[in-house]
Parts: structure tokens; C-alpha cells; sequence
């Protein structure tokens, strides 16, 4: 007997869900317990996301015990709480490497394993999903069954909702977990959770419960027909009088709530309804982190996490770091509203992550988080906006995209002053292609009357965010995950003026036309450049729009060879813009567009990423010397 | 007296708000009867969205009065319900032009009167929209009352179950009115709504509610501690046994149902719930058409028609027309369902609007109308095809911008073949700049593996539909609302190459690439170029992703004048994507790119439009002419 084997008792004999089908009910508890170890013992020293993975080990176990996975298909959501999923189905040593280049991914993904039955990292898709395959299974007649597992922070959701809906209105054979563990990213803000939480603590709801009991107990002496009528009006009362009278009305048959960290109840209850038809609704009471003292202490930090020591849950250092472009955004927002108070801030269930945490503390009544529902987000800033008030929805880039119909029908169409606030606009790194921010600069940019700036640095970042609020029409501003680089940041702010560049460096060979996180590339590029005796000059051109016209006329008379540089797809980005204006003004200037390529980019840290894809100040040098010294072969290429 | 004041009694002195507060209930009657034969008399000369004003005569009657408008603000879900609104504020005269070319607007728009507190042409804003105004109103301490006035189709929308859970957490003052006609655009697919008319009629519940009232009648005989807990446990289900339950939920205090067109209860209602804090929803039964007999009989036709008889409510005709591309769509897609069992049809509450009706009708077992719920029928769809479900969904451009992210995140990025037919790209007429599709080539060219397909004429449309059928990947095929060609359509269907374009016109002085509705139109200003000696080639391209870059290799070695038509913002659109591909090859023919502007179009017919746009054949054999001739002046510029 190995180590692990020791260590892991049950969990070293299980690979694939096939091997818990048989285990007894005390083997699956310990393969509970070796399944919690196993996730603190190899999240904590490469780092990952864990206290939901923590809170749904009985489930991942219950569901692959009772469901004949892969057939019987289940559907995560948003997939950061399906670690034990993924160790239980073929990826235990894979773990190792999770989130890691080349190692799997930190959501699910239908081309990792037959298991992941369908791939999410943005939230409230599942039942959607699930509901998809449902029919798909009917018209198959396949009979698979579907299980959807969403947890309580998804259900703000607005398609969560639609979803449920719709099966309800199909009569669908669809089965969704509701995982609750009343706190999912941030702090709840689903009111229906709250009002089962007051319902069944509330002492009149006690005090009527009990009435009803002591009524029909009475009534027992008066004969047989008043004690029926009474024993149906108690059965009448339960049934409406429950959290299930909610999923009932959207047409769900409801079980719970249940405890989803009791394995035997939970295997349970999945096989008592396996078979039933219909949408079923089971409700699962978890905890966030369960089974780890520091990371149930502090749910938050521990959703995601850098390596940790397990023993502390205190994350392991490297050392000093610069501040991050998130902090210095929260930090600057704070300023601003103290010399503002109408201006607010609105996350959408991220303020860590949005770094508005600072403003929801300082200025309580200035900060709104409306839950995961990016759309709604969008048009309750635009009905502010209205009055006056200068909404700033600070979001993640690629969670923007739920929006985007919001802000072109609510907020631009109107002319309506929202501030964008876009955090990990780019590459992210770890989190992979579902969190990628790379489309932003293409679907705002074809948005009339919108005003689209990046920042260079994180002093920048502050002056934007300034210029923002000072603007009079819809303005997005985007900067990239991590830390910033680490200059000087002033006291004030300074506005910017609309559409102006900033020439940073100047050399007669090529000019490198850069936004955002790419200036400070271009710049170490240039250097690098110069050493092989090509002259950069090195434009911030800060507005992806409007874009400086002026100066990329004047640009054009300068240089022959011009180079643009983004981190976001080349499709219809800030380069594409440049192209435009260029073949609308015959300019016949050769031109390298440097940026991201029209396909989806997997997961790895930014640094390795940037490397891949030939964005990195080497890669770029790289490029452009190439661009500079041929002619007339194809070279602008997406890599 | 004049004929209208014979005709109009209280109407024609009624022509704002202000006018209404002091009528008393008698005249307040009249005018509701006023306004419903003044929509009547109207709209069956001009046509316009009818149906939804002739159910809310009352209700925006009684806002009006009741509130203090402009100051407090009503927010009117959509907008189409809004005529009478809008006959209240000062447009009595101007309905008279609704939705013609400088008339005012079929929705509602800020900037056509300060009454229209919000616009909206999208579904499930208003809840978003007025919980931003109460909160802006709280801030500027302004003490102005919001109203969201919500049609119960628009409930089935995420959106506006996110903004509800977030007014619920906010414990906004904010009234909503759902304003229940249990039919909005198609019949209803809204879960909630079926459980409320269940629970209401099922001999169950009222059987249930009638051994309550016996119950408690036969307690009095026993005492007065009995008595009291009876009566609350009256009291307790008739709180619980409601519609009501389920607002209550989510934090509203529910009022009603009510009779939406009893004008005297209508305005006690509002008179009662203004002063009161909280959320608060009433719930108005009303009846689309309500007071005109055709309307009633056939709801579907009368929500937005032609001019019509307003005896009969037939349409009146303008001669014989060509079918239109939602008809061809519809028999096609039939037509294959019909061969492959495995292929589905998905609308968002559109199944007319789609041509999906004929579908629901042939093959109702591969027909899902999931509501307006655009977010979940995409991944819905994605669901689908993961089971090797082939789902086409079928939606208007400009409503699929509500799920881009889910074309990303959730079709995309999986690579799973699922089908969008999105009816009325590019201008869509009267209904304006809500409506218009012009940003769908954009949005979809940027997702990696999308391909993108716009059709020439009818005939096109379904060998591209067949073609998009029998790829393995994400496929969007776009065409314009109303009538097709009225081309020869052959029987079966024919596979396209992907990628490939065709050329129907050679000529050596200019090339005009053309995709979609533009084909057409390239050729007709063809011939009126060659009448002034200038010969063009004109290619149908077909593709706007993958590019036929064979084609356009040699293109640029035949012709140094080229120029690239679409129907779409020629921000990043298809005109972008060949600007971009040129630079990349470094090409430096001269380009011409004809498209939309970037600004929002406002409403008019399509033919008017493209006539002011410049993208009608004068237009285009114009701006084509002045192009060839002349060098080294800015010219592709957007008009």
C-alpha cells in the first residue's frame, strides 16, 4: 500500500463513476472525506478555485453514484464547483495541472471528457442546456436522463428563470439541483432566498404552523367530516407554505429542502426520483467550503484562489507585486463619488472582483451589486442615467457580452451617459476562453455615439475614468486582469480630451500604433527594436473610438510602414478600425495589425499566452522587424 | 361645434394630462370610449400596432390621472401598448403619421416628448429602467413616483424576473403594472400565468377554499380561541393561495387581479397604492382589442397591421405582392423537417413574425416557442445540438443581439451546429431604430467558426437554409424583412459551397461585391452605370464569413476600383472584413465601401430609407460613378 493509497483510501480505488456504483454507504462516506482531502491537499498548492468544489462533494458523489454517467448526461453551471466531478471522471492526477497550460481547465469542457456534458464558465446557463438535451434525448428516444446542477448565486439570473419557465411549459423530464449554499460569489442577493429564510424563521410562520397543527388535533373530537376537511386544509397548507410553492408555480415538482452534505440522503433522494417524469426541483442545503475551517471562515477569498497553505488557508506569497488595475479602478471610483455623490457604482455579484468592494464600504449608497444579471444591470444604470445620475457598471469584459443588446437599445440609442467599466479586458490567463475579455473593442466599437478608451498604465486608468464621468454620452473604458505596471499615480485626476493620442516615442522607420495593455509592450519592443537599428515611434492612441483622425493622418505622411497593436480579436477590433479609416481615406500605407486571431484561446497564464501568440514584447519586435525589412508577401497575419 | 367635437366629446378638449385630472368619473368614461373609436378610426387608415392600445385605454387613463406626469414617470414596457399614451401627450394629431418617414415613433422615445419617461422597442426593460429611475429619484430626493407598465408577455423575458428579484432586494418605491391580457404577441407560453388560471379554475382549489369558509363558520359554535386561529388560518392561505404569492416572493406587495377596463376601479387602485412604500405590483386583467370586434376575434393579426376596414378589420390591399422571405423561410424549413426528423425550428414568441407558424402547424413535435427569452433559446438551442438535434433558430436581427453571449459562450466556443435565421437584417422600416438589424454581420463576424451567409434572392435563402442544414458548426444565415424577389423558386435543394460567391455580371471598369438584399440593387445600378459607360462586375459574395478569398485574390488583379455593399454598419460589418483581409495582403486597390452609417437610422419605409441613405440603385450607381472618376479625395465615406 502506496502512500496515496493510504491517504486516500477509497478515493485511490475510484477513477471513473463505474467504480462508486457498487461502494457501500460507509465506503462512500469515506470517499467523501478522501475527496475533500484530496481538493485541499492539491488546490492549495497550485492554486484553483475551491469553496464551491468543497460544498458539492456528496453531490458530485450522490449524482455519479445513482445516474449512469456518461449516458445520463449532467450539466454543471458555471463549472467552478465541479472539481469532484472532475476527479471522480478520469481527471484525479489531472488535477495536478488544472488551470495550468496545457493542463485541463478550471470549467467544465465537452472536448476534456464525455462526462462534461456541457461547457460553462458564465453562470445560470444550465437549465437551458439541460433542458436542450432533455428534448434532444426525447426526440432521440434515447432515454437519457438530465440533470442540471445550479447553484443559489446563478439563480439571479435572469435565464435561469427563462429556462425554468420554458420547462415547466414543456413538461419537460428534466431534473435540476438546486445547489444552495446561500452565498455564492458575493453575498446573496436573491430574493427568493431571502424570503424562504424569513418565511420559515419568522415566528408568525412557526406560531401558524403550529396553530394548524394544534387546530387539527382539536378538531379530531368534532367527528370524521370536520377532521377531513381539516386534515386537507394541513396538507393544503404544506404544500403551498414551502419554498417549493415557487418552482410548483413555474410547473416543478420540488423535493426539499434536503442536507447536501448527508451522502445517504442525498443517493436517497436521487433514487427515489430518477424515474419520475416531469421537471423536478431538488433542493440542496450546502455549505460553501464545508470541511475546511479557513475557507468556511472566509468564503469570498477562498472562491478562487492563488496556492494557499492548507493548514492557515493564508495564500503563499511571491514576493512583492504592484497594485492591481482592479484596486487602483475601486480606489479611484471611491474618490471620485466623494467629490460626486451622483455618481454610482453597479456590479453584477463581483465587487472583489470588480474592485468595487472599496466603494460598497466607503459609500454604502452609492454602490448597488444587482446579482449575476448583466442585463439588467445595463438598463437599471440607463433608467439612473435618466435621472441624472452617472451609473458606473464595473464588469468583467466578457460578462459585458450578456449585456450587449442592453447597451445598444437602452443606453446608446437613448444617448444615455453610462460609464463602462471593463475589467479583465484581454487575455486572463487561467481561467481560459470563457473568460477571456477579447471581443470588447469589436462589439462597442460598432455601437454609435460610443466612446471606447484604454488605458496604458494604471495612472491612466484613473484620468479615463475621470474623462469617463466628465463625458456627457456612453463610455466604456477597458483594462486588462492583474497587476498594473507600477508607476507613479498622482493625487487628482486630469481629463483627457476626446479622441486624443499621445506620441510616447519617436523614430523614423515604423510607427506602432498602441492601445491599452500594448503600449507599454510596444515601448520594450521598440527598445528591443532599436537595437537592430529599426527607429519605432511608439503612439498610445488611448480612444479605440473616436479614433484620432488627426493624428493617424499625419501618421500616414510620416510612415510607410505602420503597425497597430490590440489585445482583442482582429476581427472588427481597434485595428480594424484604423484599416477602415485608412481604405475610407485611400491611404496606401502598409499596415500590420497586431492583436489576437479570429479562434477561441485556450487557458495559460497571461505571460505564457502573450508569448503563444506572438504579443509579448519579443514576439512583437519579432513581428514588426519581419513587417519592416519585407515587401509585398503576406504579412499582417493572424497568428 | 365641429365634427370631431360632435365625434370626440371629451377627447377633442383632452390633450395633455392636465386636462384629465379633473374629470370626473362619467367624463373620464367618455374619454376612454373617445380614445378606443379615435385608435380605431386611426389607425385602420395608416396602420400601426393595434391590438395592445385598444387594451390599455384605461389603464393609461388612470396613470395619467391619477399621477402627476411629466414629473412622475411611466414607463411603458415595449412600447407598442403605448398609443394611448401617447394620444394623452400631446400626439393626438400626430398619431396620424405614427410610424411613417418624419412622423413620431410606433414606440416610445425620449426625445419625442418628455412624457415618454423611457424608450423601448425590446421586451422586459421596463422593470430595469423605472427601478434605475426610484433609485435616481431617492438620490435627487425628487419624491417622483415611477410606474413600470409590463404586458405579461414580456414576463416570459429574464430581464425583467432580474430586475423584479433586484427591486425586491432593494425595497424600491416602485409600482409595477402587469398588465395581463394572457395573449400577448402569440399565445402564451408564460408557466406563471397557466399556474394562476390552473390554480383558479381547478375544482380542487375552490373546493378547498369553500371547506375554509365552512370550516370557520361551523368553529364559531366553538369558542373564541378557535375561532381566532381559524380565522387566521383563513387569512393565512388566502395570503399565501394567490397570484399574489409569487411577487410576494420576490418582495413585491401584490394587488389584485383587477379589471383593467374598469376605468372608476383602475383609478381607486392607483389613488390607493401611490403614497405606499415599497415595491408593489397590481396585477390588470385587460384584453388585447379590447372594444373592437375584430380585434378581439383575431388577435394575432391586429397586433401590428396594414391599414385595414375598420368595419370588417380586413386588410385593405395594395394589388398582389411577391411572397415575403419569412414565408419562403417558413415553407423551406418545413420542407426539410419533413426529410430530417432531427431538425427543429425555435422562435422567441414569434412564430408569425418567423414564418415558424406553418413549422408549428406541419410539425408541432419539432416546433419550441420558448417566449421572448432570446438568451435561453440560444443555449436552449445549444443543448439541443449536443444531442445531434439540428435547431434553427429563428429570430429578428436585432432581438439575437440579446444573446451574443450565448452565441459565444455557449454555441461557439463549443463549435456546436445550431442555426440562426435571422429575419428582417439590415432596415426594417417603420417599426426604426429598435427594429433595424444592422449590426448582426458584425456581431457574428467576430465569433471564430461562424459562418455567415446572406442570400440574393428567395431562391437562395433556401439552398442556404438547406446549406446551413447540412454544415457541422455554428451557421447564421440573415435576410431582409418583406417581400423577396418574387424569382422562379425551383423545387428541392441545392448545397452551396461555403466560402464560395458567384458572379452574375461581368464588366472591366469596377468591381461591386455584394452580399444579400444588396445583390439586387448592385445589379440594377450596373445597368444604370453601363448607360454612362462605366461596365461593372457585379459578384453576389454570399459568404461574409468565410470570405471568398480566391475571388477576391483575383479581383484585385483585375480591377483597381472595388467596392463592397451590405445592408449592415459598416463598422466591422462585411466591407470591413474584405478591408480587413486587403491590408493583411497588402492590396492596395482602391475600395468603395457602401453601408450603413455609423448612427442610429430612424424609421421610415425601407425604400425610403435606402433612398436617403444612398444604398438604393440611384443611390449606389451614384456614389459608384463619382468613385471611378475621382482620385485622391476621401470618398468611401458613410453618408
Amino acid at each position: 500500500m502506496n502512500e496515496t493509497q493510504k491517504k486516500y483510501t477509497v478515493l485511490s480505488k475510484v477513477n471513473y463513476p463505474a467504480d462508486i456504483r457498487d461502494l457501500d454507504l460507509s465506503d462512500l462516506k469515506i470517499l467523501c472525506s478522501d475527496l475533500r482531502q484530496y481538493l485541499i491537499d492539491t488546490i492549495s498548492e497550485i492554486g484553483g478555485h475551491f469553496g464551491g468544489g468543497l460544498g458539492t462533494v456528496e453531490l458530485a458523489v450522490a449524482l455519479h453514484k445513482v445516474f449512469d454517467t456518461p449516458k445520463d448526461l449532467i450539466v454543471w453551471d458555471t463549472g467552478h464547483q465541479a472539481y469532484p466531478h472532475k476527479i471522480l471522471t478520469g481527471r484525479k492526477e489531472a488535477l495536478k495541472k488544472i488551470r495550468h497550460l496545457n493542463g485541463i481547465s478550471g470549467f467544465l469542457k465537452r472536448t476534456e471528457s464525455e462526462y462534461d456534458a456541457f461547457g460553462a464558465g458564465h453562470a445560470s446557463t444550465s437549465i437551458s442546456a439541460a433542458l436542450g438535451m432533455a428534448e434532444g434525448s426525447k426526440i432521440n428516444k434515447d432515454k437519457r436522463k438530465v440533470v442540471a446542477v445550479i447553484g443559489d448565486g446563478a439563480m439571479t439570473g435572469g435565464m435561469a428563470y427563462e429556462a425554468m419557465n420554458n420547462s415547466g411549459i414543456y413538461k419537460a423530464d428534466l431534473i435540476v439541483v438546486l445547489n444552495d449554499n446561500n452565498m455564492s460569489i458575493a453575498p446573496n442577493v436573491w430574493q427568493i432566498s431571502n424570503y424562504f429564510t424569513e418565511m420559515i424563521s419568522h415566528p408568525d410562520y412557526n406560531k401558524f404552523r403550529g396553530q394548524v397543527w394544534d387546530l387539527t388535533g382539536k378538531l379530531d373530537q368534532f367527528g370524521d367530516r370536520i377532521r377531513k376537511v381539516a386534515s386537507r386544509l394541513e396538507n393544503g397548507i404544506k404544500a403551498v407554505v414551502t419554498p417549493g410553492m415557487l418552482f410548483e408555480a413555474l410547473g416543478f415538482r420540488y423535493f426539499g429542502p434536503i442536507n447536501g452534505h448527508n451522502i445517504h440522503q442525498m443517493v436517497k433522494i436521487f433514487d427515489q426520483i430518477k424515474n419520475l417524469k416531469g421537471p423536478i426541483l431538488v433542493h440542496a442545503i450546502t455549505q460553501k467550503g464545508k470541511g475546511y475551517k479557513p475557507a468556511e471562515g472566509h468564503v469570498q477569498r477562498l472562491h478562487a484562489s492563488t496556492p494557499f497553505d492548507k493548514v492557515t488557508g493564508q495564500a503563499i506569497k511571491n514576493g512583492p507585486s504592484t497594485a492591481s488595475y482592479t484596486s487602483i479602478f475601486g480606489e479611484a471610483l471611491v474618490e471620485i463619488v466623494k467629490e460626486n455623490k451622483k455618481v454610482v457604482g453597479i456590479t453584477g455579484a463581483m465587487p472583489d472582483g470588480t474592485g468595487l468592494d472599496n466603494l460598497s464600504k466607503v459609500f454604502p449608497d452609492n454602490y448597488y451589486d444587482v446579482g449575476i444579471a448583466e442585463e439588467h444591470a445595463v438598463t437599471f444604470a440607463a433608467g439612473l442615467a435618466t435621472q441624472g445620475i452617472i451609473p458606473v457598471v464595473a464588469v468583467y469584459s466578457t460578462f459585458l457580452q450578456r449585456a450587449f443588446d442592453q447597451i445598444v437599445h437602452d443606453v446608446a440609442l437613448q444617448k444615455l451617459h453610462v460609464v463602462f467599466a471593463l475589467d479583465r479586458a484581454g487575455l486572463v490567463g487561467a481561467d481560459g476562453p470563457t473568460h477571456h475579455g477579447t471581443f470588447d473593442l469589436t462589439y462597442l466599437r460598432m455601437i454609435p455615439g460610443m466612446i471606447i478608451m484604454a488605458p496604458k498604465d494604471e495612472a491612466e486608468l484613473r484620468d479615463m475614468l475621470y474623462t469617463a464621468i466628465k463625458a456627457k454620452c456612453p463610455v466604456a473604458l477597458r483594462y486588462p486582469r492583474g497587476n498594473a505596471l507600477g508607476v507613479e499615480v498622482k493625487e487628482g485626476f486630469t481629463e483627457l480630451e476626446i479622441g486624443k493620442s499621445e506620441e510616447l516615442r519617436s523614430g523614423g522607420d515604423v510607427a506602432l500604433l498602441a492601445l491599452g495593455s500594448m503600449v507599454d509592450y510596444s515601448l520594450k519592443a521598440a527598445v528591443k527594436l532599436s537595437e537592430v537599428g529599426i527607429n519605432c515611434t511608439v503612439i498610445n492612441m488611448r480612444f479605440a473610438k473616436p479614433l484620432d483622425t488627426q493624428k493617424l493622418d499625419e501618421i500616414t505622411t510620416r510612415f510607410n510602414k505602420i503597425v497597430t497593436l490590440e489585445e482583442n480579436s482582429l476581427v472588427g477590433g481597434f485595428g480594424a478600425g484604423i484599416v477602415e479609416y485608412f481604405s475610407d481615406k485611400n491611404y496606401k500605407n502598409d499596415i500590420l495589425r497586431i492583436g489576437l486571431p479570429d479562434k477561441f484561446v485556450d487557458h495559460g497564464t497571461q505571460v505564457e499566452l502573450h508569448k503563444i501568440l506572438g504579443i509579448d514584447p519579443d514576439g512583437i519586435a519579432e513581428r514588426v522587424k519581419y513587417f519592416f525589412e519585407n515587401k509585398n508577401i503576406m504579412y499582417g497575419v493572424t497568428v
